[in-house]
């Protein structure tokens, strides 16, 4: 079972290594990161580089797709190349994943139309125009796609997913093995949640950063 | 506020990944990976690569240390090497931090005596052989040393220790902009919510991959 995670320069660490840490650990998984250019590709912090031996010609039938989200997003919604080997590799998947915003990668690639979807909470109320149909959920299977809100949601996801493709107790062992019994120590993680200020304030600052199209995009 | 997080081979990356996508958002935060020996270093899965640019001479006074564990921790007890940098820099530290099994590296290193600590559940009884005294929570902090529990709990750790140092609404803020609102699929992340076939099994299985010393081992 191949697991490829594309990335692409300025994704979020996050976004990628959590359906990584949880999904790697399934019997008899190898994942393997791609991009267009292999090498470092730097991430949105730009203290992580992460190293990348394939380029997208390399894989060509992975049985999962995870695209992650990150501040390089909006770049890649006008890349061809990146969309094309996005579109080609679904013909292959048994599930075709993203993380964040990279929801509106997999959307750009006309794979959203008219499936429930979700995103970076700050870029939700772009899906429509990718004829996608937004839901307030942390993680949405509809069909082969999962996609699943911002950054951390991907730890969420590749439990969900690994419970689907397991079964129960392989996920059950994998979320043991990570220790992942959440205690924020704030409950502020979601926009209706945080204190309205803070959820106003980086909503304006995360808006300018990961604008939508001025016209309604087409998906192609 | 430079954020020094040291990798080693076979390191476990969302142990690493946790704290950076947190501590990184810190206003005046610069975020440096360092490492014995520079280049690629790869995780304990063996698909990520982290490019790390700085040898252990290049960071003499980081404000944060993070530690994180991993498969490849049994090895680095006895690193001399990188216990004395992890010495030497703890002399300049505002903070000193671990997760999961990495709490044992700063154990090791003498830094853990008499305080209150806590580790992966697998590892969590080999503090008291570098006299620390283990602990049920999933953060602790005892004076400016803050360890982890085991993978996932570094988020929590960074969220907590972006609050002690920049307040409150900051670290919600980088919470949500994270979208750090866990709904794990299952209440299997810690070995007493756990069914009991599974917590055993996985304690047989990490319990070989993480042994202890044979003899008690002092901290130098």
């Amino acid at each position: 079972m191949q697991i490829a995670i594309l990335l692409y320069n300025r994704f979020t660490t996050l976004d990628a290594i959590g359906p990584y840490q949880t999904l790697s650990q399934l019997p008899g998984a190898e994942t393997v990161f791609v991009a267009e250019r292999p090498g470092i590709v730097r991430d949105d912090v730009g203290s992580v580089g992460l190293a990348v031996e394939a380029a997208l010609a390399d894989v060509t039938e992975p049985d999962i797709l995870v695209v992650p989200g990150g501040l390089g997003q909006v770049e890649q919604m006008d890349n061809g190349a990146l969309l094309d080997w996005v579109r080609a590799v679904d013909g292959h998947t048994t599930w075709t994943t993203s993380v964040c915003n990279g929801s509106l990668i997999l959307g750009a690639a006309g794979l959203l139309k008219g499936r429930r979807a979700t995103s970076h909470w700050v870029t939700l109320d772009q899906l429509p125009g990718l004829e996608a149909e937004p839901t307030g959920e942390r993680v949405v299977f509809d069909g082969k796609y999962v996609t699943a809100a911002g950054v951390s949601s991907g730890i969420d996801m590749g439990l969900a997913l690994a419970g689907r493709i397991a079964g129960d107790p392989v996920a059950q062992s994998i979320q043991l093995g990570i220790e992942y019994d959440p205690q924020p120590p704030y409950d502020a993680g979601s926009p209706d949640k945080a204190p309205a200020e803070i959820t106003a304030l980086l909503r304006e600052r995360l808006g300018v950063l990961l604008p939508g199209p001025e016209q309604p995009r087409q998906p192609r």
